[in-house]
């Protein structure tokens, strides 16, 4: 069986050819043909208990998480959210307590990003719980992933790897999960800080020219830039940004720095930008109070390269990053 | 563990309490505000394995049905669809050759009903396999369940039943699934006929009060007219009408009369006119060679009734219908 990116290509992508805010499904969500006014995005993307969380997650994270994934998705795109609906399928153990709390977690972050729900259904199914967020933005001209030019610098917001090495802790195989930094990186694992704000801005002030968040992880995620953009990346490991809990865990043991590079759910934003835009982002950093930092260049080519602090290409096979 | 709608009221609706396109989630889609142009209207729903439809359905079939279900919402709002988003989480035993099958059927509807695919997602699940669709259409103003006043007559679109006892066939308890009466209903199961362009012209002709799809049977989804509107309806059973296949089963066991009225999945739409819109009505019948038959009244109250020949309401029970 094809993985997903093929299906999508072989099967679903031709039925999108005729829609031209489809982007032939390359990017984080869809654009509806406007009237004039702002363009409306939407996106859509379904959680499964025990692949998407884990099955003891607190119902309230667990719901705020399906919509914060979705809100993310409309960042990327420099959508500000307006709404969302929620398809719920419910696993046959599922209780009424853990209903009451997936709603008061939707509730508390409804009121935090001035979101409502719309719409949506409620069912049961035989098989793990399924949890499918439409979310619904306005953006007066959309971020793609298909505008990063030579010449552009690479930019990430926040810090990498903590959910990849937060979903490790949880699950018990990166060390003692009662210490403050496992604590800190389940929390992050658990609980993504959509970068809506950030997303907006990039967007109305014009600073980005290509822009994905981080669901599949940092070198992934940038290759879907790479891609769709015709180009290359040309990042520095050392300036990649990490949290000292994830430092602390490289120091001891080198693998966890591919887990923090190639793991998913950071949900940070990876994008590119002309050199010229560095004072205002740097301006935008100060305004939203989070780190945008500059990772490397896009060159010509069609990869992303991670160069080590003696600047020599790097790449990783299964077992974790070798040199070439 | 309450039911779908006392969870919708209790946990859900609360949500949706501050977006006055939401209805408070009574109506079949959600409107999304305007900006001058006509209303988007938005709906998401989920079919499962096993659940809403069969597992050994053809996988074209089960694509189609999961487009229509989504677009019988949008026609039940006076709404054209424009669109749709697809979320698809596949059993570990689905094959490609199932994917394909799927994307034909969804092609070959997205021809006929003039949308095409805008985004969304694929992964895995444990369970079975889970198809939740996003449709989106326009409409000037939206049809709603709300607006059925006393004295307005209650139509419906084509025959009812059809869809539940094709379900019975193809269960294999309502008789030979082999003669040409099982075939057709096996057919109207498993691939509804959304009334988009009744919905339509309900609505751009203004004839309407108020319209649902029949998705959870005739008597249940009127009653959500009902319950929205503050009125009840009071229908004559002898003019429901019921195909040829329906007639011939239900005098073959009069059980089968319950199974086509409450029984679900027709996707017509039941809705509600005032008297004076009858010839327009009949016009608009001609005109889509689609049968509207009038089956009763709107009368003070809040319920469904339903009168046998000797005009004597009917109620039922787990056993079928009775008399009071």
């Amino acid at each position: 069986m094809l993985g997903e990116f093929e299906l999508i290509a072989r099967y679903f992508a031709p039925l999108a050819a005729d829609a031209p805010g489809a982007f032939g499904l390359t990017d984080d969500g869809a654009v509806l043909a406007g009237d004039g006014g702002p363009a409306r995005v939407i996106t859509l993307d379904t959680l499964l208990a025990g692949t998407h969380y884990l099955p003891q997650d607190p119902a309230d994270l667990v719901a705020r998480k399906a919509l914060r994934v979705n809100l993310s998705d409309l960042a990327a795109m420099g959508a500000r959210p307006e709404g969302y609906l929620l398809s719920l399928a419910l696993a046959p153990e599922v209780p009424e307590s853990w209903v009451d709390g997936f709603a008061r977690g939707l509730s508390a972050d409804q009121a935090h990003y001035g979101v409502a729900l719309l719409g949506g259904d409620t069912t049961r199914t035989s098989g793990p719980t399924a949890i499918s967020v439409t979310a619904i933005g306005t953006a007066d001209a959309v971020l793609r992933r298909s505008g990063a030019r030579v010449g552009d610098r690479v930019y990430v917001s926040g810090t990498i790897g903590d959910a990849a090495l937060g979903l490790a802790v949880a699950r018990g195989v990166a060390g003692d999960a009662g210490d403050p930094d496992s604590r800190a990186l389940a929390a992050r694992y658990r609980l993504p800080q959509p970068r809506v704000a950030l997303g907006a801005a990039l967007c109305e002030r014009g600073l980005a020219s290509a822009a994905i968040d981080i669901s599949d992880g940092l070198i992934a995620d940038l290759g879907h830039i790479c891609r769709q953009s015709g180009v290359a990346a040309d990042l520095a490991l050392p300036r990649i940004p990490l949290s000292t809990a994830v430092q602390r865990r490289v120091e001891m043991d080198a693998a966890h720095l591919r887990t923090a590079l190639t793991g998913g759910d950071d949900y940070e934003l990876v994008f590119t930008a002309p050199p010229e835009n560095a004072d205002a982002l740097a301006a935008l950093a100060r305004d939203l109070d989070l780190p945008l930092t500059g990772i490397g260049e896009v060159v010509p080519g069609g990869e992303v390269i991670l160069r080590d602090p003696e600047g020599r290409p790097m790449t990783f096979d299964h077992a974790g990053w070798t040199h070439f």
